[in-house]
């Protein structure tokens, strides 16, 4: 009979489980460059299928595998969005060990991928395991969509979900990541900027020619850089906002309850600026400002601008290109075809028709109702395990395909998972903590549990 | 009994050698990702195995590998320098078919490798083949020194040298490319100019971090540009030449015979610039005096600038990192080890001690003198098989690791091959005309018989 997962339910499996994790981050997966995909994919298929989920495989275009499974029944729906890859990594980054060969030091597990997110993939899955092995069935229908393409911006699963919209139909979402905040307590996050990723490139010749010849051809690197820097100067002001288009005149103002939840988030300036070692803008002071910009303002952030070979190693030649590399958050209001038009009919405007502008990728804002059911099952399966309440973020600052998957097919989600604040995703020595992981397993136990019972 | 090769001897073996030739590029070996470099290695030793030559085959540390292999008998040694690596190719990046599928068009065989160096490695191997049918043996010992790095910069070449001193001992060397002049007249380079890589950088905080924190934290990219541009105004002048620690002021004058040289080359500005596309320096107006520059003169060349990611794609961080890339060619007089010492000095002189220096690679400048015996008897096949006299230029203005082969062993080197001026080395639809090919493979031939008799 269904009920809650309780810690002795589970802690029979815990070595076990665990040896699965490190059997997950020992896989190598990088969608990057395809090493180890294939295997991966496969082993996430063959732990499905012995937890005993129908699965299945899709393809869009040439996406790397889509992985679909299916178990229990009951009239409510419960979606888990995941994905197998993970970011590069290699052991010259800082890392203090192979970050393929997992780590077990001081309770905590580290190595590439296990908070983002081979560890909440898989502990939905033995979450899942131990619930039946405890109860005998689900108190609900639990549908899996695990992609292949996360760390690469998602470029599949928009068409992947017009093509399978009937697939992912449920009540709710849990998103791929998660974790505790800085005082420890399990944040939820109720939705993601947006994001448009642009390159703005400049020609100064058709051709780059072989740099022995730099005797007698003009370099124009000064002349592409100087150039490329007045383009950008027009973009954005010193708080890293878009000024162009007239974007930030058409942006919502955050509701009421928007600004109570940023009331009940703890937030330090300062600790952030030491832990992050990086410099804040002059005039960030407030917390709450500060909390308010980084969820309802958008940026245009320069991530990358180069002229000639900019990437490892060397090139010898006189260069003839300069290339700015934007990605721009977007708050709700903004949309990425929006944005990028208004920045076509900026450049245009402001004579800078020697620009070249092209998208590398987009995604929507999304948000989730404070109100939701699976809001308020997810905050009390968190008080019910970790004995204090969430602290609900009304939206992380970050950007992934959750309107895409979700919001357009009107699921409601939030992200639920094993992080913590120094996980250190997609940077070296990536970790989460042992105790943290079986606390969350227990916690999707009773997430279950209760959003059975809604 | 040996003597001179004949065209009707070649004849009879054309359709062969021009298939070999087509397998040979065919076969991928891209020394920057290792992709097809066993398969290409395997390829060539079997090659000259079958042209009867002694074969073996070493590596030094990590290096592909290095084929030494020997054949003939006489009191003098032929060495002839090649390489089995190629630049990468794209289709997109400009060809008119897949790089590595060869196609001949109205004379010419386009593919990836068949310039630099394929043709020439070939041609050199048929020319000793179609020799020895002729004429029963060869006139002299020739031996073949083949790595497969020299496209990316011959890292271990020197070291190599050290420990097989003995192996490439020889009275000179014919070295790995050679074309004709816009002119049409063959080319004979007597030295390479060195060079000198390095990289120069700037960080702003010990971190990236992940733009969705745009908001609030101060993007440097700015900040590092103008430093980063400050550093690099003080190591350059209009001409392109270095001005830091005096170089200039300690360079050796062209000798007599280097300007009566220069003053045989045909070389027009305007061609070149028509040609090429490029923008010439505005000082540059008189072809003797530009001829001058590229060989007696050292560039500082600013190849690659960037903050951030300056890859392909986008990663989505606020940088903190400026990186600039300078490659630093060297006439005869300036050594890598003097310069970036003077460098070193100049930053720290000017108060630029937050710059990091990094080497990225060297090679030594090298130049054969105008009398020695490889030079006259290879000015004289070409005479006698072209009908025209070749052009000697005193070197090359690009580099190459001749010193470390040839001069540091006290071997006189020069370059001949079967390349012309619009053979598109190490860009799209490189090509070679077959007429070409068989002209250099007779010449060769010629060439073999002269340097045996001399």
């Amino acid at each position: 009979m269904p009920g809650h997962l309780s810690a002795s339910q589970i802690t029979p499996h815990r070595d076990r489980y665990i040896h699965e994790l490190l059997t997950f981050c020992r896989q190598r997966s990088i969608s990057s460059t395809g090493e180890g995909m294939t295997a991966m994919s496969q082993m996430v298929i063959e732990r499905l299928q012995r937890l005993g989920a129908r699965t299945s495989v899709y393809t869009v275009g040439q996406s790397y595998p889509f992985i679909f499974a299916e178990i229990g029944h009951g009239p409510r729906t419960l979606l888990l969005y995941n994905h197998y890859d993970v970011q590069p990594a290699r052991r010259e980054d800082g890392w203090q060990h192979d970050p393929f060969e997992p780590e077990i030091r001081d309770g905590r597990v580290y190595a590439r991928g296990v908070a983002d997110n081979k560890a909440n993939l898989l502990f939905r899955i033995q979450s899942i395991e131990a619930y039946l092995k405890a109860h005998g069935e689900l108190p609900l229908r639990v549908c899996f969509l695990i992609e292949g393409e996360e760390e690469i911006g998602s470029p599949h699963i928009e068409r992947f979900v017009q093509q399978h919209r009937e697939l992912i139909a449920a009540d709710g979402c849990i998103w791929e990541v998660g974790r505790r905040g800085f005082d420890n307590r399990p944040l939820i996050y109720l939705g993601m900027r947006g994001i448009l990723m642009v390159e703005l490139s400049l020609m100064a010749a058709a051709n780059e020619i072989h740099s022995s010849w730099a005797n007698i051809v003009e370099n124009p690197a000064n002349a592409l850089l100087d150039r490329l820097r007045a383009v950008l100067d027009t973009l954005s002001d010193s708080a890293g906002r878009p000024t162009f288009g007239g974007l930030l005149d058409e942006l919502p103002q955050p509701s009421a309850t928007d600004l109570e939840l940023i009331e009940r988030i703890p937030f330090d300036l300062a600790t952030f600026q030491v832990e992050r070692d990086v410099l804040l803008r002059a005039d960030v002071s407030d917390p709450r400002d500060a909390l308010r910009r980084l969820f309802f303002e958008p940026t245009c952030n320069l991530c990358g601008l180069s002229v000639g070979h900019g990437a490892l190693g060397i090139k010898t030649v006189v260069p003839n290109r300069a290339v700015a590399k934007l990605d721009l958050r977007l708050p709700l209001g903004l949309t990425p075809d929006l944005v990028e038009a208004r920045l076509r009919t900026h450049l245009h405007t402001h004579g800078f028709d020697d620009v070249h502008v092209q998208r590398l990728g987009a995604l929507q804002p999304a948000r989730t109702n404070p109100d939701a059911e699976i809001v308020r099952v997810t905050s009390a399966a968190v008080q019910t395990v970790y004995g204090v309440e969430p602290i609900i973020y009304p939206t992380m600052p970050a950007s992934g395909p959750m309107y895409e998957l979700c919001h357009a097919q009107g699921i409601p989600a939030l992200t639920f998972g094993a992080g913590h604040a120094g996980d250190n995703v997609h940077a070296a020595n990536e970790n989460i903590y042992l105790d943290d992981y079986f606390q969350a397993l227990q916690a999707f136990g009773d997430l279950l549990w209760r959003f059975g019972q809604s």
